[in-house]
C-alpha cells in the first residue's frame, strides 16, 4: 500500500489552498511560490532533526548531500536521487526520474507550465535539511522532461 | 524510520500557516477550523479511492467503519484504531489510544486547549473518506487525556 500517499495528497492540497486563498493569479504567483519554499523549509528542518537523531557525525559537505539523496529522500519518497553530480565548489545536481509529487501530472510536455508549484515546496525542504545541518544554500528546480526533474544546490559559502 | 514523519511535520506547519495568515485570533479561530477540516476532507477522498481501489465491495456500513478503523488509519498513522464502538443506529466512535498528530503534545491536561486545531483535519480526513464510500456523515473529536482520543461518527440518514 502506498506510503507516502497521505504526504503527496496533503502536498497537493495545500497548493490548491494556497493558490485558491490568493486574490489574484498573476501578480500572486510568486508569492506563493515563496510561500510554498517556505513551508517546505520548515518541514524540511523538522525533518532532518528526526533523521540524524542517532545519524554518526557527517565528513564533510558530500557526506551531507549523500545523506539528502539517500536518507532524506527516501523518507519523503520512498526512493533514492538517482543521480548526484557535483563540480566540488558547492554546486550540486540532483537528479530524480521519477518525482513522486509530479507523478499525478501527465508525462511529456503538455503541463510544463504547471510544474514549478509542485516543485517549490520540495525545494524548500531541501534547503531547511541544509540550514539545520549548517549549510546555507540556494536550491533551484529545473524540469525538462516530466516526471524527471532536477534540483540544483548552490552551497553559500560563509 | 519514521515513515509517518513527512506526513505529520506538513500537518503542523499547515496548522500554523492557517492560524499565522488569519487576521485576528479569536474572530478567526472557527473558521482556520474548518479551513483544516475542509482540506482534510478532500485528502481523505483522494485517499480512500487509492486505498479501495482493489477493495472487494463493502457489505454494509459497520464494514466500512472497520476498514477505516484498520486499513485507513494504518496508512495514516501506521497503527489501527485501537477501539470501535457503535449504538447500532449510525453513531461510531473510534478511539485511539496513542493518536499520533498529538503525540508531540505533552501528556495529561496541559494543553487540552490547543487540541481541537490538531483534531479537525483528522475529523475530515474522515468525513472525506466516508463520503466517497456513499455515507455522509458529522465526525466531531474529543479529548479527555492526551494522546488518547476519541472520533465519533455520526451518520446521515440520506
Amino acid at each position: 500500500m502506498a506510503d507516502e500517499a497521505p504526504f503527496q495528497f496533503l502536498h497537493s492540497e495545500l497548493i490548491q489552498y494556497i493558490y485558491k486563498s490568493a486574490d489574484t493569479e498573476d501578480t500572486e504567483n510568486g508569492r506563493n511560490i515563496s510561500k510554498l519554499e517556505n513551508l517546505g523549509c520548515r518541514v524540511g528542518q523538522g525533518l532532518i532533526e528526526r533523521l540524524t537523531k542517532d545519524a554518526p557525525r557527517f565528513k564533510d559537505e558530500l557526506d551531507i548531500m549523500k545523506f539528502i539523496c539517500k536518507d532524506f529522500w527516501t523518507c519523503l519518497f520512498k526512493k533514492q536521487i538517482d543521480n548526484l553530480r557535483t563540480n566540488h565548489q558547492g554546486i550540486y545536481v540532483l537528479q530524480d526520474s521519477q518525482f513522486r509529487l509530479l507523478s499525478h501530472l501527465s508525462a511529456g510536455k503538455q503541463y510544463l507550465d504547471y510544474a514549478p508549484k509542485y516543485l517549490a515546496f520540495t525545494c524548500g525542504l531541501v534547503r531547511g535539511a541544509l540550514s539545520n545541518l549548517g549549510l546555507r544554500s540556494v536550491v533551484t528546480a529545473e524540469i525538462s522532461d516530466m516526471p524527471a526533474c532536477k534540483f540544483q544546490v548552490l552551497i553559500q559559502k560563509m
